[in-house]
């Protein structure tokens, strides 16, 4: 609501495609489902409502068809606080779904998906007010939405040459999809993309696949940095922990066990963890956060990250999981 | 599972599109619903599973991807009678879905569309066996397959020979849907097809719509049948009732009133009484059923008709809405 | 918890065999159900409950195994304020099950019983303890009761024996069940128990088709009592009304005509109402309150009548459906 | 998000009391319910948002406690499009909350309130920022919120004084709750409030119960407008319509017949149908658009209007309640 | 049913507060549901059917209004088979209520408490029959009763004495609540309560909390007891087990590891345990049966105990978690 | 569909009893149930159903009445592919039902019959068509049929017989139920129909209640075929793994540890897979396979494996339990 031009107005930005999302209760199957859970996902999104429930001001932008399935999708991210009015409408299309089958060990989680052609994988690099980015601290996308299409892929990077001449933070999570693109195509998509922003989220494993970036994980950290002109990389491995390297120093955050609810959305909620600390300089809160986000995310059905700033920090502050009364 | 090619196996063969169906619960709103009722419809499978539970021996073709979203829909149609052994697999793709919003009046119901480059929709006329139509007394399939695609169309085209050359009676339901063509398109796209075939169903509205044919129902049954040269016309006239008219006889049912439950389907409900009388030689038979499985249908949720027998039996009968007991 | 013996301490003792009762939710079919609606129900018990929702002191009697299942009857209907500590419990054994499938019209509701060798069905005229009918003011069953085994009717006779020979007034709803036994079968069951009792209750059909009594609704009750030689005779008519006739005067009700969301137990609702009107000597209340409380029943899910006094007073007093806000 | 001050931001300011709502499913009973359905409605939010849905600029101003309780009040209504950043948070309190349990006739419905001390009744004249005003072309409240508190009375006539002292149109709807305040007290209260403002909105009963107002609807609407002094009366006549007069003409829209899913917040549907005509400046449009949202809203579960502008548009164009596909 | 006015006819008589319960489905949010599960607890009633299950004659006074809500829990208490006829009913007034969110480790549960003002919480002391207390054995209560409102701690006071004065053994579960007052009021107001009295049961934190008596659990209960002249303390401590200590001797039972499903209510299932041994003159069955009880209930969603006899048995025997066919 | 009367047309035939399924929601209990989740399970139904979901052939007979719940049974079986038309079909009876709790450690599953006098246990030995027999590779039953009544043993006695016969491989599940007959009994009833069959699986516990069978597995397997002259003997060891032995060699798989979601059927499911193994004649297949399908079965609700041919080998090829995207 501020009428200040020249101060920030949203310390996020982020942009990319949200889909429908439909899963069967509890574990069972599509095949004898009668009734799906219905909601609504995507990293960026996902990454977008963890930072409006830590009290940081996020804006979501993406391209949605003015049908009430892209209603849904808007009102959806929009409700948790997240700023979607800079979203592009269109007169009709679809809107990208995916399906979600619960497994319990051994089986494993299955996920379809149903995304060709949807709106948001056609949005153009030049539909977006990038002008826009003159308000905002920070701007950040993942590799799923590069992914998308050659369109998306040149809008991620007009996104970055108009962030970065405006001296916006860029950042990135990796993201690797293989039903999107091979690792081959990832890593000649990304690694331009990814040439010296900010910061990178990568998971072991895809820095192993796509650029062959192996090692210790404070080392494949290092060596993103080193190898693409980064300021920051922070690398995630699994059980071993959150690892952030930049030329200034580097940080370790042990993984909080959790109890698995709902997994999706974990990597995104430590996106935000870790952004929240960047916000304030301090990377040592970053991947504190960024592992303490992601542990609750675990906790939590669906995609977003409901849950209030004051629980983050209980469990940051220790506080075991015990009734509070 | 007789092997004797001269005996039909099938009293009718159907083929089409059958979508994934997505609906809030009671008359609630996509926008604020958390889950969705989930099943499956479409009108040629839906007629077949309504001639199933008369206990006619049906069959459905299809085009439909090994996930499983097609698996599903396979089998929540076989698992009600149909057989649908000869449905065509591919390796991938996507499977046509529609959601539905209930209004109760004055509220229309509202229905979104999302089968755009379906499965289905990319069905070719020379991957189904022909020669299986040797084993079934009637084709039948409704104008929206036509309305998928060129493929479609072509595809229905050929079935219509193939089956005139063997001697199967062929039927069509018109089924104009305004969001897959214009009435331009549908009359060019129709009017061969329907062309000398044994039976036409037709909504008044569509006679005029389509083809110009107006004026009181048993009147555009007749037209239709002088104009395209078949056999029998069929016209559903609301709640005037259903008309039949054939060079050799014509056949009125009133409507049933129901309360309305669910009305999707009614349409192919009504379709397969018909095509019940039909197989029996006997057009009053097929008004009558027509009428009462149309009826019956609304008060039965989602799309298909899970009545038996002894329930539609009951209704010609004029046993009333009492508790048996 | 009175000792002193002399006073009645139930207004109405009522016996007979209580259901469970499974339905698909709304108007599901059980072939295709995955969940269904658990309840109980059962002629007498229902009674019993709307009575005691009226605040009358009631008890319901029967012969139940000490399962899990035979639990959940005594204690669904206990909850409701009726006294079932006089139930016989036995080791093991069945519990009567029935499944209904709600229809709109014109589809029929569909009842299915599976009570067969139930212990309700197994109940012997020796093991109640029929003094303790000197603590009720008046005892009512059902011919279902009757129909259920030879024990089942030799208990009644013994019941309505016992409560005669301590001035207790006996009443039954003649209730014919065509799928317990034939029309004959009741009619030589239910002649020598009806005979001589206080009060009969029988819809119009069944008195013809049982007893061969025809004509108009009042004169069926008259000819009712002449012909048992009963005091009160109490014939339910469908839309024309309720009507009761006895040597001291005769009432009349219309009906109130109510939305139907569950007709089951409205019977029993009635009854409950015109035992009301009796208990306070008042004929023309028992007619009045038998005609709100079969409507009100027909309004609320299950065979019980869950509601409170001052919802039926509110309807006896014309106030109507609008929101008390 | 405009700077300029000068230029209205919202159409409509609007505050009171939004509670949460409990109701058993259905038309089951809360003493046998085992969840219930869980959401929210107060009179003033209720008109905000289906002004929201209309693509008008809403804002809804209340007092909340910031617990999850208060977020989710505030949360469900922003979701919706009506801005709420206007809120008042305190650090703790109650929450308003309502049980409403859905009769068919002639089974009422039955609401019952706790509400009592809620954080809405709390509101203080001077907590709010009354210089926004000059950013609303409309204020409105309801008689519900005058009648929470003396705190809140006096609220809501500071609300009025500040918005006359900056030529905002004020607009209030009686809405008499009989649970909170005698006619009595209503009258004494309400009537300086209503004295001079621009519309009152009144249904019928309550002009003759508070006012001694009675008459014909047209009558009655002329009569207040005359008696306190108003630019415009809508008076509200059950089935008879919706009746507006003002010095420069009257009109009068029909009620539009619904099937009733929920007939909750049809008043406020009505009332911001009704805004919307007259923020056009046309009182022909007040009452058609009244009526429709009216009659929509019937068939829409829960509080809230969650239309879109093209059903309203659709009805009134006489588009029937066909399916749409 | 007994009229042998010297004879107890209450194993247990308890008192206090019971609220309504209202919990997300599942893990969900509060301000994300849509519906709520919804149920009835309170500390007192929980143990009274915990006791009602073991075959316990058992009784529940508190102070209810005679609104639906008020019906609904005693209702909910009652059908479990506890003795509830002994409530006092107001003519209006609240319910008590609480929400909770479970949460999967290491996110919290969350209970957020709406009782302020309860009719329970206006208990007075004059208003129960304290004569009744000498058909009662044991008088069991909470400190949470005590700490609702002066009123409720006079009523507590009163209580205690009149059970003394008829040689009732009085029993207090400490059950601190800080949202209820702080640890010095605690203390303050539950030390002269519990002096002198025959049970006092405590966790091992409120112990040092309150009293500041530390160390190992079974000093702890000694000092209990010598400290406020109890006959048996007994202290649970968590994962270490439950420790009892009396003058004539002293038990311990380790706890029995449960998959947890509910914990609400297990500390009251517990207590239930205890005294059922207490009943006995048993301490070693006091404390077998309160771990097994506490196990057992964490299994059982909901405060109350919905379990029989023979599954404490089957535990307690150690027979394990296999399927019993 | 082959009509080539000398090939095979099933994989594996099966027969005996399946019932209904009703069991509360989550860890909820049937006194306190509104709602039943509803479904279909049976010994040898449950191991056709996991056949035909990895690709074989299999075939499912029994008795049935012609009722919707006779209809449900012979649907719910039929839908997952497996050929149900050689089902005898009854005019009339019961159709076996069970209850089940499922309890959370330690609390355990309770499990309520509710089977006598089904049709199912009166099936006769001469209602089937053996001569069928000719078309399938194997015979597979349980000593669960065997238990249900004197003609059902008959009737397995039979079958067995017409197939040695055909040369027919047999095998048996001894799956000792106590609830149907004692140990003696079932060795009394069982030891003849193993006597020469091709396989009996029987669970450790078993072997030694009913034959005295004791050692290690391997031991037992041994000794069961040297006993009564089988070819293979399979013995499952809980959490030892599973053992199978042949006098042409032998084979162990330890069991693959799985979160339980349902366990129900995971017998059955690991029967299938010794099945599937046998039928390549890979007595290693057939343990590889029973230990990954029983684990897996216990991931998926209800008492069918609904699961996939490539989840199954995912499993087998060690593809963890991680999200597959």
């Amino acid at each position: 609501m501020s009428s200040a031009s020249e101060a920030p107005i949203w310390d996020v930005m982020t942009f990319g495609e949200t889909m429908l999302r439909l899963s069967p209760p509890g574990f069972g199957r599509i095949e004898s489902a009668i009734s799906l859970d219905f909601s609504v996902g995507g990293s960026e999104s996902n990454t977008a409502v963890a930072l409006a429930r830590l009290g940081r001001k996020a804006t979501w932008w993406s391209r949605l068809p003015k049908t009430t399935l892209g209603r849904k999708v808007a009102q959806e991210v929009s409700r948790w606080g997240v700023d979607t009015s800079h979203v592009i409408w269109t007169e009709s299309g679809r809107v990208g779904t995916y399906y979600i089958e619960f497994g319990a060990p051994p089986r494993a989680h299955r996920v379809h998906y149903d995304r060709a052609d949807s709106e948001a994988s056609r949005m153009l690099p030049d539909e977006f007010d990038w002008n826009l980015l003159a308000s905002a601290r920070r701007l950040h996308t993942s590799g799923i939405t590069a992914a998308l299409s050659p369109n998306c892929l040149a809008t991620t990077a007009r996104a970055f040459s108009e962030a970065k001449s405006r001296n916006v933070a860029c950042s990135m999570d990796v993201n690797f999809r293989s039903k999107l693109w091979t690792s081959r195509e990832a890593a000649a998509g990304l690694a331009p993309l990814i040439t010296g922003i900010d910061l990178v989220l990568c998971a072991q494993p895809d820095a192993s696949l796509l650029f062959g970036i192996t090692g210790a994980p404070m080392q494949v950290a290092k060596q993103i940095c080193q190898t693409f002109g980064c300021r920051v990389a922070l690398v995630t491995a699994g059980i071993d922990g959150i690892f952030a390297w930049s030329a200034d120093g580097e940080a370790f955050a042990p993984i909080v066990v959790a109890t698995e609810v709902d997994r999706v959305g974990a990597g995104d909620a430590c996106t935000a963890g870790v952004l929240n600390g960047l916000l304030d300089g301090d990377i040592e809160k970053a991947v504190r956060y960024g592992s303490a986000m992601s542990s609750l995310k675990h906790t939590i059905p669906g995609d977003l990250m409901i849950a209030d700033r004051s629980e983050i920090e209980a469990l940051l502050a220790g506080v075991g999981a015990a009734i509070q009364r």
